[in-house]
């Protein structure tokens, strides 16, 4: 990444130099030239010593011979040929440059060699450098083409306020001619290559304060400065400017290895998804759901909650409609009082005036019930959005009918969605006069209803607070930080417990013995019954090792204990420094729970909670934050799980703390966030929720010290 | 339902009489006529008392005036004047009538009454019924368009071995436009309307046999005859004839109420979902998800194996593919020895050869590349699938790539899927094409994924062996039957443990004692511990009513005990009538599960497999089938649940008797099927799976009498 170019003369040159450009329109190295005379406004500079003129342009033997000055200059030269180009490039002053050329690092170890010359290059020069590998980078309204990509062959296409960040070019620019079939505009498709020097974060970072950006899309491979996301996405927040992304790569990501139970199931991949949910970022399964998000976020409408109002002339249709908006979130809500009354005057007695209202066939006969039975809805208060189905209408009527819903959903503020299930070319001018008044049409009920839902999730996103880090006091954190930093290795379950306390965090009362009789004294004033454990950096998994002693109730028992746990970790590990037996209360009550953190290699550190057990290991049943975490995030958090009943009294069982338990994820968030650069992994488990009031009680702990990124 | 009806005169009409015939064409009553002359080879019959003509045929006064037979009356006229034009059908022998007027039990109770009149005019006459409330029965290759459908107001249609039975009329031929425009051909479409006397079942039948029928879409709101899907289904997986329903209604049926907990759990929707996987019914979730699969099984071509190979020119492109393979359950195997050897001699040292296989964009300069690793990878037993991404292509290239792919899709056994990531507009003639030429083509790489992923799904299914009801000895069934009839109400544990020992589950030892010196005595004889529990046919929830005790081990307990459930019981219900008190073993070891049976009002039996307690009630970790049930599919239900490692020694656990919960499965099949007329609902709570070897028990049961349908 590299925060500190100036984006500005790639996004908007006024001038471009194509470097090798060739006279054959077709080649990589003469389609740019071909695209840019097709309409660009700004100067056109082709260089290459072997030609005077290229496609009736002047040319230019070097860079260097270029008589004004270049915001870009687009290399397709050969790899053997690009250094000295590029030093030409430098000597120039040339401001942003776009290499086509590949043989990187995508190639072998050659190209990478390149590729590390390459970025030698742009940080001593300070050039902005796109790709290499990519295939260009276009401004549709300046019709700066500086692409390769066939798809522009045909000069035809829609501007717009959309941006696309590709880190594929066959697929971005394959996408781009998708979502114009869809009605959707244009300003800048970015291809960004092998990114060695700009990333994808920086052309994000330019285009979230660009004003003439109202969407960003991005295709995504991975992501290379993950941290610097969660600035980025705020910003896009504050300006309402949704990020519609496609992540691939699901199945390829290696998993880390860690020492930890819940390490396992932190893995990078798992983060993208959290990051992206709790970012606002909409996230597509697909390319096709994301130019549906990019056709339904369009208009810019929010709604104000989830109550969905479907209009349909087919009962079928309706039906199918109200399993997806379920199905995707939404309610559809019964009609009551004068919305009812006012549908039922509008509406054939052998229609519905329930939700989905069933306007039936009558329509045929008269067209303007769409339009009436649409504004009432759209009256109600209660209703948030509106879904309106179509479906062999055709020709005149299908205009017509087109015009009512156009007519309707342009004078109002909520999310008005056709849906019209048969082929466009039938229906037309229905769906295209849609398109073209700007309101999403889809010809599928659950493409329709997925969109809605998105909007309506977003919608909540845009009005959920932005959550901040809140400070512990100075002396706690540096209290932890040095019990942290005096420890050679891990931290074991009694050293980890009283970084916790600094925390706020409430551990088991507990003392280490280092003789049976201190053992017994401790296990009497602490109060029976008790438990042992031994305590000791080298031996992570007590259980393993036999080296726990549970439901200790006497003095004797105390005794035996204390010499079992000892004798049985001196036989599993006989090399392990043990500091002791940690004497401990037995607490019982309430339900186990694991609070986990690990450090994402890209996203910093990443909160795990579930119940422990089977219902981590083998059910998966687990929610995952990123910081900063806020008390209301961190009861989303709580209840994200599918076994969250059985915190709040499901089948009998108590309610519980459930705000200690708020609290004491709120509280590991701050302690994740100023031990970042020490700890590797955090590991609580079990937590005990006690029953409401009661609070939460650590019972074991371990901390991995390190930084995994 | 109408089993009995001849089908043959309304799917393929010789002479089709149109009553009510009007001379406005875009009348309902004039649209067939006009549609009918276009190109009906059979005899066309107008029939309206106040023409002599119509649309420029012939018109006769009553059906009575036709002069030769007629296999088909389609019958739009209003409901007032139905019935007598239907007598006249009688009497003039008219094999089959379409009925297309509405105003039935979809409109109000008067309707109603309509809807009755003509079930019986139906029954009387034997005549067969298509509707009413539909829009017709299309038979394209004769052109016999009886229907008022406005998508045939343009002639060009291609015809073909689909069919389609739709309960949507207009869902239905909106869907056929869109189907149409992804080159699937037609030969029947059928609109069932309000399916009084055929219904979607009878349609289907004829189908499944129809020798010009190669798969059937269906959309389906709601099965009126399920059982008889039973042997449809396997009808046409004999045939290989795939059935593609979808099925909406998913939020709206409603939940029927039940005594016991797994009825909750067993409600008609979760049912459908479960005959359809269970009867390798392809399940879309949408229509344009129908539409997919229809394009994807059209070729007839089913996989050996769910290993898929992809090639493609950009790797993004293979990146989304192998993800979304992932996801919808194919595997992407890593390429070895000759296959890998061969494709490295193709591809450029900057490519890859391993899988997704990366021809990269040298493709441009040797077009050849993706038929010679095509073929590589088709030669490779290993591999059972292909995919082929397409993305920016267009124009001559397109084509000739489009050709290559075709030339090898069509010379292999193995299913070839072209994924053309691109406006199709802009990539033609490439991917029309392919289409042209057979080769499935779709725009998104999930969707072509999810369709090969069914149809690896369906290639196994079609391998599979078809279960039949195993008989067990008729004296244990008579024995089982005996003491359900002789019982008055619900089974309690004891009879209804009584009932499964006939079929040869095991049970825990048991006697009922009525008296506490009984008890006593009887609790030494079982061997201590014990527990004991009210036996009483009122009272179901015995938890509830405190009447339980567990860990009973000493006769001095026992005798208290004994008292104590005794006395709960009658004040918790002081009517109840009280049979004594059942003295029990006392089991432990092993993972306790649910086997419940509920009776789904239209498929009969439905068996429901869990873990107890939370794993079923708030995790609805649970797997259900409907009859027959082998036991190689009592292990898959068994291993479809998320906890089913729990089962086989996970976290330390001990290794579990699978084979015998199997066993108890099958038999507790064979017993719902046994006693099907008998007994609503079945409830094993639980069932003690023991250490392996050593069998299952039932420890708590509960019958539930009577037929729920």
């Amino acid at each position: 990444m590299s925060g500190q170019r100036n984006l500005t003369p790639l996004f908007q040159p006024g001038s471009i130099a194509v470097i090798g450009a060739s006279s054959n329109p077709v080649s990589i190295s003469g389609r740019p030239l071909k695209y840019l005379k097709q309409g660009f406004d700004g100067e056109i500079y082709p260089v290459n010593p072997r030609y005077e003129s290229v496609q009736g342009l002047k040319c230019y033997p070097s860079i260097k011979d270029v008589p004004g000055e270049v915001d870009t200059a687009l290399i397709g030269v050969g790899i053997q040929r690009l250094f000295p180009i590029l030093e030409e490039c430098a000597d120039k002053g040339v401001k942003s440059c776009i290499i086509l050329s590949s043989g990187f690092a995508e190639a072998d170890q050659e190209g990478e060699t390149y590729q590390k010359q390459l970025k030698e290059f742009a940080d001593r020069t300070g050039i902005a450098v796109c790709g290499p590998n990519c295939i260009g980078v276009v401004n549709l309204p300046l019709k700066a083409l500086a692409s390769f990509s066939p798809v522009f062959e045909h000069a035809a296409y829609q501007t717009g306020k959309v941006a696309l960040v590709s880190q594929s070019g066959a697929l971005g620019h394959g996408m781009f001619t998708i979502a114009q079939e869809a009605g959707v505009g244009f300003n800048y498709i970015i291809s960004s290559g092998n990114e060695v020097d700009l990333t994808a974060g920086d052309y994000l970072d330019f285009l979230v304060d660009d004003p003439d950006t109202d969407m960003i899309l991005g295709y995504l491979e991975g992501w290379r400065d993950g941290k610097r996301f969660f600035d980025l996405a705020a910003r896009a927040k504050e300006k309402k400017k949704p990020l519609v992304f496609l992540k691939v790569g699901k199945s390829q990501v290696g998993q880390k290895a860690a020492l930890s139970h819940t390490a396992a199931l932190t893995g990078s991949n798992a983060t993208y998804g959290t990051v992206f949910r709790q970012m606002g970022v909409v996230e597509a399964g697909d390319l096709d759901e994301l130019i549906d998000y990019a056709v339904g976020f369009l208009p810019k409408k929010y709604p104000k909650g989830g109550n969905l109002a479907i209009v349909t002339a087919s009962g079928g249709a309706g039906i199918l409609t109200a399993d997806k908006a379920e199905e995707y979130g939404l309610n559809v809500p019964e009609l009551e009082g004068e919305t009812r009354r006012k549908l039922e005057e509008i509406i054939p007695s052998f229609g519905s005036a329930m939700n989905p209202v069933d306007i039936t066939g009558q329509v045929l006969n008269d067209p303007a019930m769409f339009k009436k039975a649409m504004n009432t809805l759209l009256e109600d208060p209660d209703i948030h959005m509106l879904a309106v189905m179509l479906a062999t209408s055709s020709g005149v009527l299908a205009e017509q009918l087109a015009n009512d819903i156009a007519d309707v959903a342009t004078s109002t503020a909520k999310p008005v969605f056709a849906i019209w299930s048969s082929s466009f070319k039938f229906a037309n001018p229905g769906p295209q006069t849609l398109q073209e008044r700007g309101v999403p049409c889809y010809q599928s009920h659950g493409r329709a209803c997925r969109v809605m839902g998105a909007l309506y999730r977003y919608s909540e996103f845009l009005c959920s607070e932005t959550p901040t880090g809140k400070e512990i006091g100075r002396a706690e954190t540096a209290a932890a930080l040095e019990i942290l930093q005096q420890s050679s290795g891990n931290l074991g379950e009694y050293s980890a417990k009283k970084v916790l306390q600094h925390y706020g965090i409430s551990v088991t009362r507990e003392i280490i013995a280092t003789a049976r009789d201190e053992a017994v004294m401790v296990a009497e004033q602490i109060g029976y019954p008790v438990c042992m454990k031994i305590e000791s950096p080298d031996i992570l998994h007590k259980s393993e090792a036999k080296a726990i002693k549970l439901n200790i109730n006497n003095n004797k028992e105390a005794a035996l204990a204390f010499e079992e746990v000892l004798a049985n970790a001196r036989s599993y590990k006989p090399e392990a420094v043990i500091n002791g037996v940690l004497v401990q209360e037995m607490v019982s009550g309430g339900q186990e729970v694991i609070l986990g953190v690990n450090n994402d290699p890209q996203f910093g550190p990443v909160i795990l909670f579930g119940l422990g057990g089977i219902f981590v290991e083998i059910l998966q049943d687990v929610s995952r934050r990123v910081l900063p975490l806020s008390k209301a995030e961190a009861y989303r958090m709580i209840r994200e799980i599918k076994a969250y009943p059985l915190l709040v009294g499901a089948r009998g069982k108590e309610v519980l703390d459930v705000d200690a338990l708020a609290d004491a994820l709120v509280k590991v968030g701050q302690l994740a966030s100023d031990l970042e650069g020490e700890m590797a992994e955090l590991d609580i488990n079990p937590l005990l929720v006690l029953p409401d009031g009661q609070g939460v009680k650590v019972v074991d702990a371990l901390m991995i010290r390190g930084n995994n990124t």
